[in-house]
């Protein structure tokens, strides 16, 4: 075990991570910086602030990083249309690399030596908080409680939290599952979650009203886009977070975003979770409707093409890599021109492209695509040797007699 | 234009190729042998024989094409989670290649130099066709009369009939849109949606009910996959096409499956289009879960990958092309595995998996996975160099004073 | 045939586009502008005036190209390592866009309605000239003479001269083959190549002796990186034209860079080429060596796996297209750090690396890749987590038998 | 330490997997298997038998498995043209899947528990053993001295060899490098090729004479294809090793295949190797002419698309795995019509490709290609609609001012 001086954790507040301070305070021998974020996760961050000094940390930080989350991860992230695996908007995934490079930032200005956080050794973010730290700052030292000590259960916990006067909260109603939270989504994971078989409890479910309980009449929303993201909801002007906030309660009160996968971790197991994605969910769908009225179709393809590779580098916690910020400067390059409006129609669980424009940017040319009289925009007879040509290769080699 | 003798004509029974038998015999001064096939899409196909007779025709060709279509095109192509530019499930692309195909063996076995079509110079159906047409018989002529004749008015098409006693019926509610159906989807093109902005009405749509309109009850279903093909629902053998009929009955009953897009032809122009594939919505979302328990995480990367091209082949017609062959082969290779049963949710639009097993491949490994102990299934600690290694080249960087 | 005022026409100021000159004005009854560039072809362009001037050309444009040929399409293109079908280093494919740019830009200035060439119905120049033509001004009618005359020999060639007295040199040693040359490379098609079973004749050759005629003492260079291009050689610090003329020079004594290839044409169509890239040929091998000491591995395999597709795009004509644009930038930016030097030796047709240095961006980690004691450089026992965690998916699925 | 308690190391012979077979015993007090392959590295192998039964191997497998590994390991590799990095042939990777999967079968047949290598935990090979291992027999243990043992230096080796009363060969003239070999190559790291700038020294390299060295005549070959295998070479019919050897003798006295390369590792590192692969330089030559005249355009290109990634899975250590096994299916499929005959020119260093036919599967149509009066086979007029339908996304672009 190397000799650690100062380590700056990512503190939530929590049972886990309020042992985690004592532990690395014990067992380091070290001083600890605790450092809990405003993600949106829907939780009061300033009550760690008295629960951190209870345990005897000296420095404290306490941040609303909303806006700059949603401007510069979730926003450039939904410029690419990433998904993983066809399913998962990589809620959880785009968090991390945030909070890794506050971590650092901290340990630089604290002088810390090493950063903690309370992820498991299973899972995929331990991998993207280390993988972000070491990025950052090549000699940090990384400690990660729960690959090195055995207090395995919540039993052990709740023991070494008797031992050493650590308060434990009584919540009534504690989830059974493992979950995360920020302003893109919340997750869950464990418990009867583990049989893939199983259905998710209606009660598990916390942000978004089942597709049955959402209301019976349908909500129709306008988003404006400026270089691909979005910059207005029904032409009010607002800010990333406020946006990605207005999408989750529209979406969330009719029934948008559930999903439900088994999905492959990093670390090379297959794991089941459920996730509530409503603003996400009309992002994607909005950002792919207005793109398909000002994006070029190459661009468009290439863009496609592309984007598993995009979206399993953030999953797999390459965000802070060369290859991620290759990629997303191209992908920021291809957003110029996508600028106009979508109007969505919200209802019970759909989200519904009805219209899309962009009055200077749009490629759709209504002359050429008609299927009236065109006044000769577009000259049919070009097609025929469009065609032969295209089929010259398939030809030569049906002479072969290969194909068929 | 070169002589021809005899040609097959893809015949629909309308108006529009019903003027083209004509055209053909009397430009060409050529025998033309009718061919009209059933492809689910819900209209009968054997009045086509009446009307070809009445209109001279001697050889008639009507077959029922409905297992082979969804046999050998729709189950191979769903196989690939093949979605183009995002959102279309290439309802109408992948019932070109078959009829291509058919077009193509009746030439063979009537002796005839030529086929021909009915589809437009500015739309994609034109490619399909003929790039299926010479890839399977090199020399064979093509003639596709909306490109070379001048009757491009339904004013024009009509005073042709008049001249030449071709009966037209009068449909009432005849759709003012340009259509296409098969057992996979039906499309809508044309008049109201040429301008993007505008939402499609209500009475547009055929195959299913609106979300609103769709009954308050869920329903749920059971798939049974075997080698990525669905063999059964709720325990029941099925053929191909039976599968597809039911998925569309009850999908098309709960509101599922509609689409409104801007898509990019490959002709060069973008153009509106609404979709309903409401078995095929089923059949995507169902696939993609068994596959998320039975398949490799690299395969299914792979797989994904190339997915975007795999459809873009399909769009643009190269389904009879070596390298769509080649996909073919990698993606039926996949599926060796992916057997089991998947359970689905089905509720006013929208398709919720609720279920996912498998009795002998799974992958999904619940011991490894679980948040309880896991007995020493998988050992922590190997995370730590595991993130270690992937970071090395990452902290090189960093030490150059690459990152941040 | 569409009215045309003006035409800018690409002159070489040889046989085929003089006749070119003349067959425009008749045929079109019009103003033909002229246009020759040296671009590195090694053949005077100043007599190009007074052939046209005796033709009856007005405007006559004559220019200097090679700086910005080399600087702007040539050096972009090999920062991607780009090769077409593993051989073809696409020297005729760069030259295209540049002229189709000053086409263009000179029918802006002269305002006239069209642009002309002189490439052939069946090959790719065309393609390349008229999509950057029609990209770069929308509007714009193109000729192509060899599309659209019946002047199909050489014979029928030499009568028209005749009768419209346009003087015929008579060179003695007229080379049977079909070339294009530029600072880039000379290439060769037609005559004995037709069959791809003959050998090239060695005197066919310009640009290069053969290795057998090469010096038998092996010749250093070094050569100095900046941003992923060469900006010296041997330490003297030369413009990018230069350093092509310069490569070229020394390439070419050393029997560097002869290749005798089938390629795929994007019209349908294989055909047999040869070409002499002696300065490309080093480039290519000095870039890789540079960048395999300073470029990140992840970003280094992300240009590898999209240079086919940047290739293609060159090859098939669409280097002024959003999508060649897209991939460019990424490779200009991935640039930023290949600075160094490189030191080749060349050898009767080798070009071999034998060193390669940068002072402040190597990534090559002496003290952690050596054989030596690395003093705790890298953990060896890192590396036993790192292949567990990569090995558990593999384990899980040879578990269920799926492997051997 | 788990308990073991047999083990099957790949032994070579030499001094290190000697003092691994020592240690295993001692440290796991466990019965050693020695299993020494003949795989053409050019040495004996049969005196490792003696050697084994020295320190007391009581179960000794010495194999010529030359065929096995060009057959069905370094052939299929070859049929996709694979290369690491734009440079590197993958002789030492290739090699290891195939001592992995005997390590398994011996340890199948010998009821061992573990296996054992001599790889270091700094580089690819450890990999490349264990990832195999694991992949075919998920349960098995493996055992990696280098990352265990505290025997770091030669001088440590030799002290424990005495102390063990090992005897230790006096070589003279043994090399300094680390050194690998199989019949595709021979590979050497290390010592001063550690200075990334320090050129290699002409006594290093053991398998070629210097293209100065090598004859003043060249020597011309003539390879047949079937299905993208070579399976004679001067009309002589060989099996797949015999093909190796024959390309190496020749090559080699031909100056052909050194190569001097910095690498990027699997574990994250950079590291500079020198290769000789003087018949697999050869082969890859060959083998993309034969394709340019048989294979179809598009999937050519496809297969230039999947390489790299193929070639980093062989690389990484993923040649047991589902994703390389369907990347191979895909490639082998590929092959079918890839026959025929190549004539290659070998000279100094060079491999200059001076014909290709292919009697029944040529696409090269000598008839559509020329620059001769075709006859109709190829209408020119059908390029402009290519070109133009080609053109039209660019043209509705640049409409709205996107290109220049």
């Amino acid at each position: 075990m190397s000799k650690v001086n100062k380590v700056v954790l990512a503190y939530s507040g929590g049972l886990d991570t309020s042992v985690i301070v004592k532990w690395l305070m014990e067992t380091y021998n070290c001083e600890v910086v605790t450092f809990t974020a405003d993600l949106g996760q829907g939780e009061e961050v300033e009550p760690a602030r008295a629960k951190a000094e209870a345990l005897g940390v000296k420095q404290i930080y306490i941040e609303d990083l909303r806006e700059e989350f949603v401007r510069d991860y979730v926003f450039p992230m939904f410029r690419a249309n990433a998904i993983y695996e066809g399913e998962y908007l990589l809620g959880t995934s785009i968090a991390r690399p945030l909070i890794a490079r506050r971590l650092i930032e901290i340990a630089n200005e604290t002088d810390a030596d090493a950063i903690s956080h309370g992820a498991t050794g299973k899972g995929n973010d331990q991998v993207r908080f280390e993988l972000g730290g070491y990025a950052l700052k090549p000699g940090v030292q990384v400690i990660a409680p729960w690959r090195e000590w055995d207090l395995n259960s919540r039993e052990s916990l709740l023991a070494y939290c008797d031992k050493h006067g650590i308060e434990v909260e009584k919540k009534k109603g504690k989830s059974p599952y493992s979950m995360d939270a920020n302003l893109l989504h919340i997750s869950y994971e464990g418990d009867i979650l583990e049989d893939p078989w199983t259905e998710a409890e209606e009660e598990m479910w916390r942000w978004s009203v089942s597709p049955e309980n959402a209301p019976d009449k349908p909500t129709y929303i306008e988003l404006t886009y400026e270089k691909g993201d979005i910059v207005a909801i029904d032409g009010e002007h607002l800010k990333p977070h406020e946006v990605l906030l207005k999408l989750n309660e529209v979406g969330g009160a009719n029934g948008i975003g559930r999903l439900d996968i088994v999905e492959n971790r990093f670390v090379g197991m297959k794991s089941r979770g459920c996730y509530e994605t409503p603003g996400g969910t009309i992002m994607l769908k909005g950002h792919r409707a207005i793109e398909s009225l000002t994006l070029d179709r190459e661009l468009a393809h290439l863009k496609d093409s592309l984007m598993p590779k995009y979206a399993e580098l953030i999953y797999n916690g390459f965000w802070w890599s060369p290859e991620r910020e290759a990629l997303q400067g191209l992908i920021d390059d291809s957003q110029r021109y996508v600028n106009g409006k979508v109007r969505l129609k919200l209802y019970k669980g759909n989200v519904i492209v009805v219209g899309r424009q962009s009055e200077n940017d749009s490629l759709f040319d209504e002359k050429i695509a008609t299927f009236e009289e065109d006044q000769g925009a577009y000259d049919q007879k070009d097609a025929a040797g469009f065609i032969k040509l295209n089929a010259l290769r398939l030809r030569i080699a049906a002479e072969k007699g290969r194909l068929l």
